[in-house]
């Protein structure tokens, strides 16, 4: 009789066989709407006994990859510094291995830490960024860790013409002006040009951060803040897959906020959406 | 210290200045299946605040404009006439002050209130109507004065050829025969005539009654009468981009009903349906 | 005074006078995630009072043909045999009065009585099945009565040829397998081929199968395993429109599990689909 | 097979065998908080199967007696009028029956219609009152018929010293005054002298009213307006019993809005009255 | 870096050091009214979190303990043999090895399986049994395993005298008839007589049973089928206490059904219970 | 037509003629648990309509007093020291204009900001302290701004003895060692010494901090740690009593997290507590 593992369905690997190590960031502090998504990494694990690990869309299935799930951080709320160390430290830990992070937040801040790690080992990292929200703020109420300003901190960090947004369907006039700035490349609205980015990316460093609100409030209501007007299921189905020939070197999912959501159709999906992942990137 | 006006976000200005006063009708005692909208008003000023002012779909900010939110009248529940009557008084002060009036309901019944005052200014008022039930009975369970006969009592005033409905998918056998009489124009489950028609009404008082309930329930489950099969979010874009180049001399939304989703999405849809109108009616 | 019959809106006919005879089968122990499918056929009659009996999709009304409401078996928990016996006892009644069975469920696994019953009537049955799941498992944790396995008894009555699957877009390898094998007719994620099938099954008897899940979750996530990628309301529409020119000798809806949407969206759009079901085949 | 009729458990009787005929009133459009009591009788009817017929409190059972449930009113929804106008008119049926009628409301206004009727039979008709609110306002906001008024409508009819109400913790200052003036006997926050009450009305018609708000809401928060302070369940056992040495001709719960506790703890603890209520009162 | 053991807070012990021995059973198949006790041991684990290890009550902390939570037994639904052979094994396991188990349910059902495993350890077992329900059915719609039967069938292998029930105040006639003739020890209503009960079994095998809805459904609504007029939480501590005195081999808490109580208070009350017992029973 | 204030009922003074200011600290980036406490000064105002203004237990009125509600403060999320600085702001300019102030939480470490505000002005400052958590940890994962530390952080600021605690059932054994040395008074589980501890405090300046959990979680379940075995409603009510001979000189409500009780039971309560409050130390 032994404790089983709480992972992932299909993610029982070990750390030292694993390429993909998922971690979850159970962090939301900064949420300056309606907090939850903290919850969002281990109501995807507890959700994910419902769901196949084969997958029609790509004919593969998790159980033959390798991927640790290590859990979650133990992350203290409140002041989003420490919380941020901890998962750099963790992102690094996971890269010096010769792995590839997968982070599970929390709330969209927690990206920067997973930037950082990543940044200091691949000078020349892009970035594809799917999101209602541009996160292009230079801060929010006086703070420069928020929500807010993740994709700005990591604009700090990795300049101009680095960062590929799609989605983006709300923010301030001043986030749109930073954008049309040529800052970083945006798409409003929509993800038609993710396949252009993509074919631009090859051969690149590549980290994916996914802000699950980019979907459509129809089907994914459990976030801090819906946007009507979203992406739909297909259409982020169809950028996954374009992940394929690229070379993604982390990824993140964040924002599921899943008591927001009592059907559990919000945390189901994003349980899909990490397979459809996983199944993408394990072919680099 | 002073106490914070409680206003729809971005709508902070003051009577005297304001080209557009909104004020609630939180009424819904006629309703027949599920009552809830009277909480609609309150939840879209609470909830507004995850809304930005600026939106990138039209490319202006509400903080532009000055707009006035009068908050909520206090009706009295049950026989439905006071509340009429005090709608009707409400709706016909701001016009009598040169403003246009902005109705949150509510349920649809109050819209009634608001057309008696707008006829009474422009005899040749116009009805642009997105619902997803045509509300057109002579009476229900023999009342007269009820939110299946709104726009049925309307036409007691306006006639007919003067009222448009667009994305109309629920409704008796008599109903449908009502419209297809001539009565009133109607496009059944879909909104694709609606260019045709803002053309037609150029140069013409309009007023637009928005029942939320015509987008589909996926987006919009938040109502007392969720209907399959309803208008996308895009489809709903589209109309209200088209209402720039009318006169529209007042509108209103009605029927969410927000503790019905609990996600939250349905009154973020509702907030963001507001600023899209109020920022499309505002160059006239 | 008398005790009002509790039916489907519009369905309060006699058995003798009735062509289709509606019988719910609360069952759900054999759910493996999420169970509550127990409660779809009293939700559905509940929430069938906010619905019309006309259709406009159709242009016919429910209170023009006579339909027999016989409310729901009462049925023992656990051990499904007994269950099974009593849904193909009552769908055998049906038919050897002269009727056609419209079952309620319930979870996926009552079908199996419901076919039963109509194999031994029509030994060339065909099965219509529109599902986000191919419930195809030879068996499921060692049971070979799970809803998970449904449609694979289904094909151990009818064998090769007679079952076409639409919208399919969850399973394991195998069962995915095992309709590439030819043993089922299986269409991936969508239903663009269902007029095809249609159109071959003219003269056929065919029994319809819904688990309502093939429904994209946005629209529809009251059930047991939501699945986002589903097909959308006007394609089931369009599906249920080809019905019409078929013999079909009974259907059923399943996987109603009203409590995980507290919207009540999931009812309403159940309760839709009933009524233009059964004014779809009431022509045959 | 057959239609099952749908009663509340164990009062499956006829309305000729019945002594008792239970009915519902699903009528709130003057609530003027939370509204939702119009589902109350329903979602009674429906939970009750989760509610033995046998009491260990009386060792008495429902099957040993003969009760009929006569379904619920169809009411027209808005104007009070025609609502109350019905409930007296059915209430006034039962009663030339020779039967006694058991009204499930419903908003406590709903009251009303059968006091009428009863004070049309019984000119020295007594009331024992259990509530949280006082309901003695001489009209709410313009209304006076309202649910806040419907205890000093029903002294309109009977006069002084004919009302006596337990359990009130709430009321505005004028409502308190007019009790204290000797209106109607109140007793505040407690129901210790319902005994002493019960004893001085032996003899005399008695119809018993209880606002199930009277319940503190950490067991019965399914109901509008929730009002901490409330009297515990054994205390309302110990009122129900003194109940059965006198002579109760008729009785009525209100106010359970289901929709409120989705725990379902209300609901189940309304029934479980209900069926208290039936077996005391059934010995007279 | 490693995968966190996900166990009940403060349980982190290996299975050889440890004296007592979690294990989950989520089984909720025979459930009649409304399911999910099967999301009972995952809940608490989860929500464990919201606790502390100490208790101010007894001033022992689990972190002084050696206790090992061996996660939950996968099993399989629909016919009850299957799971009940998984708990029985599973508790024979724990018991040969010298260990004592301790069951999380689940249904109560669930309690056969145990009191299989430990009759056959110590023939003379008794059975401590809070509840509201007597569980004393021969069968529940022909099925002898039902959650409804549970006891009976305890008593079958144990027979007269060995089982105490407190807090029954739900059941057939017959079952209290059952309890009467002197076959079980039953206390309705109160738990007043537990502390007799406990002197008279000190030094004999004693398994405590707690189907938790024993408790006020104003404290725990989060369970199938609420019954109001429960015990107190200080009158169930006070239980606990008198357990330190006693031989107890094992024990079980069931019927947690946490989604039909969405404020978390009902699994936060399960996980202090099961830290009371657990150090109360620590010291044998 | 003017914008309505929006304020808690009954509140509506102006800031000049009020003798007490209430201010909402809609913080709770540092709950460890569930966070929503942000949520509850809005809910608390929304909700406060279904609230009488006159208190039937002390037999006085809102309307009769002066109280000025100030509305929310716009407090940053994340690191608390900007908000803990808004909130000593806040408290000292409305002890300077010479009122007190009522803050109404936001999680409990808001308290500290008034603290601070108090302590300068009153050097020997008392503090009553009602709550479930003693919130005397040192730090909590590092971090010394916690709601789990905020009593402790008052303690640095007044020393020994000055803190009376009611209520505690729940902390680490270090935090009832901290107390049990004498560092603050402690009583544990009830609140049976109020009456003492009010006497002993006649004519010292006194705080009063509620921490809503004090109440039992069946009646007061909306909150982020709801924790079994608190104190009831009336027990509550007699030390709100006591405090009308003391000299309030502010006080606070925290911890509502409406979200989590959609009863509404919880807010409803959370409203009823502080109509007493303000009433109980409007005297003084």
């Amino acid at each position: 009789m032994r404790n089983q593992p709480y992972a992932f369905i299909g993610c029982e690997g070990s750390f030292e066989d694993a390429g993909l190590v998922i971690f979850g960031a159970p962090f939301d502090s900064t949420t300056s709407f309606r907090p939850g998504a903290r919850f969002g990494p281990a109501a995807m694990r507890a959700e994910s006994f419902g769901l196949e690990t084969y997958s029609p869309y790509q004919d593969r299935d998790l159980v033959d990859l390798t991927i640790f799930d290590a859990g979650d951080l133990e992350l203290p709320f409140g002041d989003p510094s420490p919380a941020l160390y901890a998962i750099r430290a963790a992102a690094g830990k996971i890269l010096q291995a010769g792995k590839r992070p997968v982070l599970l937040g929390g709330e969209h801040l927690v990206t920067l830490g997973a930037v950082q790690a990543l940044a200091a080992v691949y000078p020349d990292l892009h970035i594809l960024h799917l999101d209602a929200h541009a996160d292009l703020r230079a801060d929010y109420l006086g703070q420069t860790l928020s929500h807010a300003c993740v994709i700005r901190r990591c604009w700090d960090i990795l300049g101009d013409g680095r960062i590929h947004q799609f989605g983006i369907r709300s923010g301030s006039r001043e986030e749109f002006e930073f954008a049309a700035a040529g800052r970083v490349f945006q798409e409003k609205f929509t993800c038609r040009g993710f396949a252009g980015a993509a074919e631009a990316l090859r051969g690149k460093p590549v980290y994916v951060t996914i802000d699950l609100d980019v979907l459509d409030p129809s089907l994914f209501p459990g976030t801090g803040t819906p946007e009507a007007g979203g992406i739909l299921f297909p259409q982020l189905m169809e950028c996954i897959r374009l992940l394929g020939s690229l070379e993604i070197c982390g990824f993140d999912l964040c924002e599921l906020a899943p008591q927001h959501d009592t059907s559990g159709a919000s945390t189901a999906t994003a349980c899909k959406v990490l397979r459809e992942m996983l199944l993408a990137v394990s072919s680099y």
